[in-house]
Order: structure tokens, then sequence, then C-alpha cells
């Protein structure tokens, strides 16, 4: 079947929907080098306008995530679940979430990305550990999945080309920021893991893409339209993003955050979002109580196993694991600045968005794709909303290398602190919940 | 001064406005291959959701117009006035109002077009003319408007490039139908010519691109409003091609048409609305009342003085002046097929668009844009909305060359002429003016 690129255009701009078959023929032909970028991306930017429908996101994502090669994970005997976020601050709740759930004997073959923006990524953070490598050979895929129930690594080359190639155009051509385009992206490269399921984290505030509850909710139901209309049970959890999750925001010192989580310690947010999240993947599994499930979570915490997967893991991806037994021996920064409370109160915000920023500019993120990631940065949160604070007491410490990204950093959190007279209402770490 | 392209398309597709300098700059980087086509595909579709605003479209029409080179005229004594239509089915008036104007004194630059989709183009119908050469030299331009107050040719290679790159990209990124990109693609070409008036001739109707007055009305007032922007003074006259206008549908024949109008002859609606129209360019070159044009131009036809103009113009771009004389001369097709009336009654449709779809499947014109088009064939209508026709009554003779093209000319008319049994309101041909 051929059709004329322009009449599809044409068809979505007057907002009518275009068919199956039109659908995979954009994406093969794209992906062929047979439409060029200028046709595509005068589409994408139709569709920015025109959405698409439910069916059409349906085809247009499983076009993407058979455009090249899809992980065949037929050997591995256990459920395989995943779980993807769409980013935020100081979100490290993957790191310790995979070991976790594979020691409550569920498959976990995460394929994660990089920090984007103002938000983190895991394989930066991974990378804090000395010699652990995020990219392994699909072949060898299957075989670790099978011995110690987790990857966590990239993307590989060969999965979901059409999207690498559709988001570089995006990127260039102000068309990112449309929900069937992002769920798309995001549900082709997560279809192509061969799951039985994939729990989704929807960030929600000033530090996620998504600023509202009402954005947020469309794609999270979109996305598991997506994940319906392609077999795969999907759940997607809304939660605030409003501040950093946890106290830890960098990407050493997020290892160090996750290393306590695993040994039942760390900041009572992350912990109760990873529980949380760990029991929700159970249940992708087939756990059918989520008391039953969140049972096993916290014993597999209690109990070592789920931190002795997370030195298997380091173990067998090359990483040191005497780095996860003493976290001290992560890369640390030469300098400490700290900031402090300008005046007595109670903390009313502290602003996601304004630290995730001040974060690259710290050399913690990437301002281009080519900047190289400094692991040893970041900040330490120490008082967050909801806390009463007198004069002079400390809001975070920054650990910094360079004084003048240092600066830059501060001119970014001039106003992420406010501090009022009275307590405000903490709202619900969890806002919503669609499957 | 520098921009950011991709944040330019992301201002403009949430809904803001570019500045002048933001807009000159991308016209300037495009056509000097500094922005690429994927980018500036992207921001067309969103300029056809978002739209431009009289300020926008004045500063981009007038890079576009500074994008190559413009016509120097000044050596020109006479008032310089040209018209053009956004195109319709029989639409020949430009042939015989050219030599009428420049009989009254007026000089007239005229740069005119080929047949696009369903509509000819008058470059194509002067080709009918053994000889003819629509091509001159800019440097031969002011010399011939000095000498005989008209020229008839094509747009130059060096006039407004950006227009013509701009141009094909939309053709091919569906991103044709939109006010301000038509508006600007008319006036930066036309402002180029260095003119003192403009005539817009805007078409409404069925085998018109504006189907409705509303939007035929926004159209023209757009234009007039790149008009005053450019300090250039532009009369819009709204007229009716939900017909064809007058009997000729073709090219040779209708260069019979035009020449039998210079002989004070032809159809009465060509007749009337030519008169109007060289009167209105009249008044743009200082004419103050329009009753005293309406003379001026009455005279120049009947007096013999326009026709004249028509043998030197023909002479001086290479014609034969003998195919004026006798437009027998022209090329002629070999095969006659007619149209009948089915049923006795009363015209109530003849269909422009449907019979200018079958004068271009006749090879009148081109489906694709390295198409020769044959002068010989087309129709002649003889009964047109109001004419009462007995069953068997002519409607209209197609003059034909190839069998197989006839065929596929019928059935586009199928539907084109409706008999029924009251006669309908016939409406003005001229359906609103703007200034």
């Amino acid at each position: 079947m051929s059709y004329s690129m322009v009449e599809l255009i044409r068809t979505k701009r007057d907002g009518g929907g275009l068919e199956p078959d039109a659908l995979r023929w954009i994406i093969e032909e794209y992906t062929a080098d047979r439409i060029p970028d200028y046709q595509l991306s005068s589409l994408l930017m139709a569709i920015i306008f025109n959405g698409m429908s439910q069916d059409e996101l349906g085809s247009w994502t499983e076009a993407m995530l058979h455009s090249g090669e899809v992980l065949d994970l037929s050997d591995v005997q256990k459920p395989k679940v995943d779980k993807h976020s769409t980013g935020g601050v100081g979100d490290k709740i993957s790191i310790p979430l995979a070991p976790i759930v594979a020691a409550c004997g569920v498959a976990v073959p995460m394929m994660s990305g990089r920090g984007l923006g103002h938000t983190g990524g895991t394989l930066d953070k991974l990378e804090s550990i000395s010699g652990f490598s995020t990219m392994i050979e699909p072949s060898a895929f299957s075989a670790q999945l099978e011995d110690i129930g987790v990857v966590m690594v990239g993307q590989t080359e060969t999965l979901v080309p059409a999207d690498r190639r559709i988001y570089a155009l995006r990127d260039a051509t102000g068309t990112v920021p449309s929900v069937p385009l992002i769920s798309s992206s995001i549900m082709s490269k997560k279809l192509a893991e061969d799951l039985d399921g994939l729990l989704l984290d929807v960030k929600v505030g000033s530090g996620a893409f998504m600023k509202t509850t009402a954005d947020a909710t469309t794609l999270a139901e979109t996305m598991v339209g997506i994940g319906a209309s392609n077999d795969t049970p999907v759940t997607a959890i809304l939660t605030d993003m409003s501040q950093p999750l946890g106290r830890a925001v960098g990407n050493a010192n997020e290892i160090a955050e996750s290393v306590d989580i695993l040994r039942g310690e760390g900041p009572e947010d992350v912990r109760s979002l990873t529980v949380r999240f760990a029991a929700e993947m159970l249940m992708l599994s087939g756990e059918e109580d989520l008391h039953d499930a969140t049972s096993r979570v916290v014993n597999a915490i209690e109990s070592g196993s789920a931190y002795e997967i997370m030195i298997k893991l380091t173990e067998r991806q090359g990483g040191d694991p005497a780095v996860i037994e003493d976290t001290d021996l992560l890369p640390h920064a030469t300098h400490e600045h700290v900031i402090l409370a300008k005046r007595r109160g109670v903390v009313t915000r502290c602003d996601a968005y304004d630290i995730g920023v001040a974060g690259v500019r710290l050399g913690g993120g990437r301002a281009t794709k080519d900047d190289i990631v400094d692991p040893s940065v970041g900040f330490l949160i120490e008082a967050k909303v909801g806390q009463a604070v007198d004069q002079g007491d400390l809001l975070a410490r920054i650990a910094y290398n360079d004084e003048a990204k240092l600066q830059s950093a501060l001119h970014a959190v001039d106003n992420a602190w406010e501090i009022g007279d009275e307590a405000p209402s903490v709202g619900d770490l969890i806002l919503g919940e669609i499957r």
C-alpha cells in the first residue's frame, strides 16, 4: 500500500483521522529515508494542534516499536515488569526499586534514559558507581535477567530507531509538547522490551514536564490506552513533583540515598513511594492483593535480599560493589556551600524546577547532549515544605567543584525556597492512579 | 541580530507574535540555506493554525520582496498599475485589460503566472499566439513600458526567490491554504514590481480557491492591509467564480475571446468586468472620478487604440500579429464533442470547478509542473446559469485531440450542468470591494 504524504498531512491538518495502514506507512517510509524531514515535521506540527485518536496512537506506536529490533525475553520464565518515570528532580526511585522487585521474584528488564532538561537520568546516576556499565549486548540480556532478575541499561541503538529519529526532529522543530507524541515515544520503547506489565510514574508539578494534574491525567490515560491497544497491562500513578523527591539531587548523592533505601533507611517520601511502586509492579506480575504485595516488598528490604541484588547487579554490570557497601567511596566534590534560612517561619515552597536547573548548572546535568556529567556535585536538601525553621537554619548543602558554576546555580535557586508565617497544607505524594 | 529558529517556532505554535526583525531573519536565513526545510515547514504549519497579525504580515512580506532583485521602473514617467487575479476558470480578463489600460496612458508592468490546479494561467494563454515570448530581460522592461505602455511576462528568477522556495515547500507540506501565506506570496511578488497601485480580483465560488465571500473578504482585507503597510494603494474587487467567465475555457480560445473584447465584442460578463477593472486601475493611477475613468476605458476600446496596443505588444514580444488580426489562425483541435441538454428547463448550475478540471484533463492545463499544455483544446460554453433550454439544446462544445482525454474530461463534467424548472436568481458578478 502506498500513500501520498502531502495528502496525509492535509488530512491531519483538516482534523481528519489517519488509517492504521497509513500510519504504519509513514513510520516505515520515514525510517527508510523515503519521507523527507520537512514533510514529517509539518505532520508533527499538525498533530500538535489536532492530536491523535486512541486508535491512531495504537497503530502509530505499534509501527514505531516495530521500526527496529524487539527484545525477545521468552527464555525468561519469570513475569517481566518495568517502570518508567516521566522525569523529575531527585527522582532516584528506579535505582532501589528494580532490585527490590527482582528480589520478590519478578524480572525487571529496565531500560532508562539520561538527564533531560532540568531532570536527572537513571543512567547518569548509575555511572557514578566506579566501573558500572549501562550498555550490555541484547544477547546478554536474557541470561542476566534469568540469573539475578534485573538489568539496568540504556536504550540500545537497534531498538525503536524511529523514535530516536523522530525525537531528534521534534526537538529541532518545536514539536515536543504533544501528549500523543510524548506517549508514543515512551510507550514504543517500553513495549519493545517484551513486558508483561508496565508501571508509569507520571510526575506533576513545577519540576515535571506536566504542570497540572489535568494534563498529567490525560498523558497517563493516553499511555494506559496505548498499553491496552498492544495487550500490555499498564498502571499509571500520578505523583507530586512540586518539590524534589528525597534529600539528594545530583548523581553520586542519589546513589547513596538509593542504597539507604535498600538498607531500610533514607527519606520517608522516597521510601514510601518505592514500596508502593514495588507493590504495584508485583500486582502487574500477577499478585492479586496490594496488602500482600506490600508485605513481600517490605520483607525484601528488611531481609537484605534486595540489597544483595543491588550488589550482584553492580558486579554483573562491571561496577565496584565496594561502592555500594560504603557509599563514602562515591565521588565527592571539593567544596560545600550552604543555603540558610533568611527568616524564621515555615517552608512553604522548595521548588523542584529551580533546584533541578541549579543541579544542571553545577555540572550534574547537560546543557547540550555532548556535555560530560560531573557525578560529584549536587544538593542535599535539609528543609522541605512544612518544615519550621529559625533564621540561619540550614536549607540545603551544595556540593560543587567550580565557583562560577556555583554562582550560576545559586542564581537559579534565588527564589526556590519561600518561608511563610503559617504552615502550608502539605498535599499527598500520590495524586491519582489510572489502570 | 540572531535568533533560535526552534524558539521562534515555539512562540508561533503557542500563539505568540514574532517581531519584525525575527521575521526578516527567518526569510534571510532560509533563502541563504541556513534554516533547514524541516524547521520552516514546521513554522508554516503553526502559521496555518495560529495565523499572522497584520504587523507580522507586513514585515514578512517586505522581507520576502527584498529576498532578491526588485524592479526599478523610476525611468518610466507614467503611473504604473498592475492587476492580479486569485485564479478562476475562463478568466482571461488580464489579456484585454492590460492593453486597454495602457491605451489610457497608464503603464502596466504585468507579471502573470501559469495554470495552477483547475485554473488557467495568463502565460499559457498568451503562448497560444505563435512566437509570443513571456520571458523578457528585466533590462528591457523599462524601455518596452515607455514605448508601448505594457509588458506581459512571467515572474523572473531573480525576483522574490524566497517566494519560489517557500511556495515549493508549502506545496509539499500541506501548508498552502493559509490566508497570510497566500497573501504574502501574492503581495511580495506584486510589490517587487515597483507599482503605484494594484488591483486585485479576488474570486469567490466553486471555481475559486476561496469558496465563500467571508473567506474571500478576509483574503482581500489582508492583501489590502499588506499594501498599506508597504505604502502601495490596493483595491480588491470580489467577483463571482461559481460559473466560468465568458464562453471560452482553454488557451487559444480564450485569446480569441480576449481579442473580441478589444474589438468591442465578446460576452457581456467579460466585457463588463474588463471595463470596470480598467476603470479601477485608472482610479489607482490618479483618476478621481469613476464615471470619467469608465468613459476613457470605453473610448480606448471603441477607438481601436486598445486593439492597436495589443498588436504592438504581440509584435514586441515576438508574437505573430496576424494571429490577432485573424484569430482563426490560432491553434485548432482536431475534433469536437458537444454536450446537450438532457431535459427542458432553465440552467441552474454551470459549475466552474468541474469545467476547470475537465479543461485540465483535456490537456489545456497541467497535472504536474512538467506537463506540456495543449493550446488548442477547451470548452466553448453555450448555456450558462439562467439560460432556458429545450431538451437536446447545446450546452457546450468541447474541442479535443485525444479520445481518452475527452472521456476523462467528460467524467469531470457529469454533474457540471444542472437544469431545473424555475429560473434561479442570478447574482451580481461583483460581490464586494475593499480599498
